[in-house]
């Protein structure tokens, strides 16, 4: 049984100011999603990050966003398909570059914040995501959300010669569809250690969830987010990796 | 005989803002250095300009800056070395990026503005900045300043592996130290497109310049530093390039 | 009669870049909109500018906008309402401190770029706005984008306590409802100066505009929006000036 | 007996980063160092502090710094005397704008970290730090270090007519010169509370400390910097708050 990698965004702390808990979490995911200075992050900080992640053995990831620091790359930019390609082709270089000073590379790219929604809702944002990668290295797989119609985002990947890893979400709740349900309504977001543990075995299992609504949702899953936020998202993050660990033993 | 290699500030522009004449100086360059998003540019600029570079068959060169856009990286940071050397990583793999997204790559390094400087009066930074080269791709061509002392930069060079191109510049006058005379003295900067041309020819042929106290001065001048920012100093390049053919062919 | 203020975008400049004419456009206008950093400008481009205008007894308006100097802030950034506010009494603020060491004042508010389109299509932005003015000063008059339905802003502004000046534009095309065509369609923007003079006159005549579909159109102007990018557009600006002085001394 | 004020750093997160305790700090200060967004802030942040420091009833104080974000102003960036000029007035306005918001106003200014200590050093750019006051309001106060010959500062002060705030520390060594010993040597910064209370004690009574090389230090105190980075500087404010009290009352 092959279970959903565990991605956690890193290295998001910003010259004096800290965010994470980068090395608590760090022994327990796969892939390490690292910011690389346009939402947050700066030379300094990616360098120890990308140590980190090589230290620990876990898969480097460029995580670019939208050049807006005060936003945490939260806030929609309306940028042309051409400044997206660009921006993150800038990033994931940068970030290759911290990473051939200590020994490893970018293995995969997952865009963050805003510009992950907006690529998810603009098949022209997604084409040029795709595109960067077609222009970097075709190798990278690109990180995309899970939802009920994976067929659309496929049938572009195919197209561009791209691989997808579609990803899932072990603490929120989803609607019919397959997106998150809006963390204004009451229940989007797990608590319960065992709520999330749970979500993540059955996204494992390739089992469907239930929805929002009641009905049954099948993602395909191949890597789950997880957070390094703080101690008790970090317990969080261990008791997946200790279910997933039974789970490949079982 | 073997002329300096053409060395030109390029990509400059920022947003909105645009700044050289790039695609006027391009044809007559050997190496176009490419702001890397710190002090100028931002990724569509850097994009352009490895294009640029590339359909002129002309090698592309990093050009990293401190952080400092309102300043144009003219201003001294006081960046550890560190910093420095993280900076640069951040830089030059940010246009590597976009250097393979054109199908080329960085061919070496040259520090910008006030980091040059810097570089050429502390040993410390200009590790660093070595540092930076090694850790990333050691055959890359550092740039620095040309000095009737190349002693201890070689020294340095060698120790850590790194590859020097000297630089020197045909439209400034020199001490007798081999260092530029400052702009705020008179007959700082020549003019002269004759004398700009006559003092490159001169460096070319390994011959000594008078420097400003009237004593010789012999540089090593593996490359020279010309200027694409207006018609007049488009027109000295082409000069110079002329004149630098002349010398080949004869 | 009355005719409109003629406003102008100025002190775009930043850093080493230099953008517009602003020395030679100055002397026709009635008001300088000020860039304020954020999209553009500089404290040391904004003390110039300031001083510019003052020595032209020209008023200063803030022109702030979204925190983007890469793109000019011409692209929307999803910024919440408190957040708008926020970043116009920071902005506002900022050139205020310009204007005290001049010996100048803030005179109106014209918020910049897609910060002014998003608050004319979004009446939370446009709440925002003029919350920011209503906090720092209640007798700025902010600009908005004159239509053909003024109706829904002056509520608000009645509401809120606030003067509104409504800006047309010479040079641009109008669709019936009064919003501006598409730089995309052709015959969006006006080229000929006689068509730019003609068209301000009959705005300043309280006349209708023929609208994109042949109907009337008539616009309140309390201010027309002039440029100062190049030589044509100043000499534009020289002969629109003519152009209302001959009508208030007729 | 007066004693010195206390004034305390203020207002320093960034966007999602944070940073200090200010609402726990905030009840034991005189006076609020409050960063206008070069090294730290946005106007979100700034808004918010401006409010806090309002509803305790203190003086709030814009701490203009260079811009450099992430180095959180405590690089030294070469600027020139009318860039520090423009930079403090640009920040300085800029919190004025939400001073004015809140029904508050800037009643003096401490620069910060880089630039604090460069004005130190360098008579020109504490002229320009002056300047800024001079052109934006000759009233407002400008805190400066006390050392051991605070003459020069008091000279330069009385010729532009600046009012200057000498600044003492109760948790740093003192060289005999009145300078602060360096973080680098042993004894630099007092950690006991004891030791960090009997020294604002000693500075608010007038008496001499004992330098380093064990000689009398007298400094002027017209103020005292204190810390609202964790609990146990907060809890240092606190006790020195109730000190001050009784010496008040005493």
């Amino acid at each position: 049984m092959r279970v959903p990698l565990l991605n956690c965004d890193m290295g998001e702390s910003f010259g004096n100011w800290h965010l994470g808990l980068d090395e608590q979490a760090m022994p327990y995911v796969d892939c390490a999603n690292i910011a690389c200075g346009f939402h947050a992050s700066d030379p300094d900080v990616m360098r120890r990050t990308v140590a980190l992640a090589i230290a620990h053995d876990v898969r480097i990831g460029a995580h670019p966003g939208y050049p807006d620091l005060v936003g945490f790359g939260r806030r929609s930019l309306a940028c042309s398909a051409a400044e997206v390609e660009n921006l993150m082709l800038y990033q994931i270089g940068a970030l290759e570059g911290m990473c051939r000073a200590e020994g490893g590379r970018v293995s995969y790219v997952k865009p963050h914040g805003a510009l992950y929604n907006d690529m998810a809702r603009d098949p022209e944002l997604l084409r040029a995501a795709m595109g960067a990668i077609v222009r970097y290295d075709r190798e990278l797989p690109l990180l995309v959300m899970s939802t009920a119609d994976p067929a659309p985002a496929r049938a572009l990947a195919e197209e561009l010669g791209v691989t997808l890893w579609f990803e899932t979400f072990a603490d929120r709740a989803y609607d019919a569809d397959g997106h998150l349900v809006s963390r204004r309504q009451p229940g989007a977001v797990h608590h319960a250690r065992e709520t999330i543990v749970a979500q993540a075995v059955t996204l494992a299992r390739g089992e469907a969830l239930t929805a929002s609504d009641g009905s049954a949702l099948t993602l395909a899953a191949d890597t789950l987010c997880v957070h390094g936020d703080n101690a008790e998202s970090v317990a969080a993050v261990k008791a997946i990796r200790e279910a997933f660990q039974a789970l490949e033993e079982a």
